[in-house]
């Protein structure tokens, strides 16, 4: 599809760019992608990345608006985008940093993050999907999960994020599959009942933890574990330790899980065995319907 | 030093091999070293590391006896020693493995580790270390922790290994220092009140860990924590972890560290902390006494 866009929304993080030309309808008119994610990315190499994308959609004549959240706006990334205190609703447009581009066909801005001073926490392109999920769920309060690399547990009311606790179960996964002694026993999680039997141990008994995840290397060499289950039991004891930590968050409260599907899928399985039985939503659906959000708004 | 030895006593670890000639009065000839461990040998290549450190003290006109532990018996390792499983005595001679050695100056036994049914765990090295223990602590009764990349808390009664536990403390301190966000955010740690604060978290509301490490790059981002002390935190965290979840291994028993110095004073801080009072004793002096046990036990 090609095709001039009205305004261009981006979703910009550690490992993948993404960016959708809009036009004037509001209509979505392409969905474009590569990897050069802001972690590869040397300061200069913002804006040839972002053209490599978008430019058979940008207007000759005239400065296209671009809206970007994510790991762009860290201090590493094309412009330090700061980051907003809660309890605040997710910020808009009135509060981003313009990143400086040479291009006169690029009028760029980065939505901040949020921070939280007690307990410290902060985050970066997940208050976006925040912001698209409460436009697409009027009158929401409760608790929002967006659960990934460094998960994020966030409460909300009447518009704003009250607080939220950041967990680091994807990424903890990743490093003990890849760089502990582990990688010889984890292939992909993949037994559904094992799965939830290590979410429930590792709730009843989240000090064992370390131990059990040992014992998965040790089933394996003694008792040939396959490869699969062990990685799915590796998966249930790192979200179970993160649904005891977050009980607080999730008991007894209208609860949303935001993310990419088969994750979403795999916490609602841990929670409904818990007996919570949360309203589900794509992650990426939601980061759009965010800087769309953030451009109608512009726009009042 | 140098001198033939009557026999040589070798640790072989994952990262570094070890050497001790012994002459006929039961000497250290030479302490040797490099760094030739298992990790990074392919099975012939053991033969030439070994000779490379010990060929000036093996007399060329008969076979030394070699005796080693650790993981040079494992699956990829020299020669594959296997598992002896508990309950039993920290196995002697008699029940090591040959190695293939074709350099006839050499006669190379491997000594088993020991392996756990239920629940599922193996040890490689560390039952050496408790053998060393064992003979230089007549009548020991209770729990050794063995600290280190994957921490061991051993019941022994009489004499034999009763059970044992395997907990990944180390290594996923490395994983996560090495392979994470907190890569940013730890440097060494060296902060001994932050350390014992965050045993004393760890072992309050263990199920809080995984946001608690997060919470260390968030601080070191909002708030300037500095590197050593959010590694002692994160070290302090892994271990309040361990130890709340070993409890009756150390509760009320009499309780022994066996390990590198500088680790096993962390540990006895912790367990002071908790009222608990261990013994300690040095790990490389230990290996050396097992070893020399299970030579004078077969000389006997």
């Amino acid at each position: 599809m090609s095709g001039l866009a009205d305004w261009i929304a981006v979703d910009w993080g550690t490992s993948r760019l993404r960016a959708w030309p809009i036009d004037g309808a509001g209509h979505v008119i392409a969905h474009l992608s590569s990897d050069k994610g802001m972690g590869g990315l040397a300061p200069q190499a913002f804006e040839p990345a972002l053209l490599d994308l978008v430019a058979p959609h940008l207007d000759p004549v005239r400065a296209t608006p671009v809206i970007a959240c994510g790991m762009v706006g860290a201090r590493q990334g094309w412009a330090e985008a700061g980051y907003e205190a809660v309890p605040c609703a997710p910020p808009g447009l009135a509060r981003a940093t313009r990143a400086p581009a040479t291009d006169p066909r690029l009028d760029v801005a980065i939505l901040p993050g949020l921070r939280q001073e007690s307990p410290a926490d902060v985050m970066r392109g997940e208050e976006t999907q925040i912001a698209g999920f409460l436009a697409a769920t009027p009158g929401f309060d409760g608790t929002i999960c967006l659960p990934g690399t460094h998960s994020k547990w966030v409460q909300v009311s009447a518009g704003e994020v009250v607080s939220f606790r950041s967990v680091m179960t994807g990424e903890l996964f990743a490093a003990i599959a890849g760089h502990t002694v582990l990688r010889h026993s984890l292939g992909e999680p993949n037994d559904e009942s094992a799965f939830l039997e290590s979410v429930a141990e590792a709730m009843a008994r989240p000090e064992a933890l370390t131990a059990r995840l040992f014992g998965l290397r040790a089933e394996a060499l003694l008792h040939g574990l396959a490869a699969d289950t062990a990685a799915a039991r590796a998966s249930g004891l790192l979200i179970g330790l993160e649904l005891a930590g977050a009980r607080g968050y999730w008991l007894g409260t209208r609860l949303a899980l935001v993310g990419a599907p088969a994750l979403t899928a795999r916490y609602a399985a841990a929670l409904a065995a818990q007996g919570a039985v949360p309203e589900i939503a794509d992650g990426d659906a939601m980061v759009l319907a965010g800087l769309q959000a953030a451009w109608a708004q512009a726009g009042e």
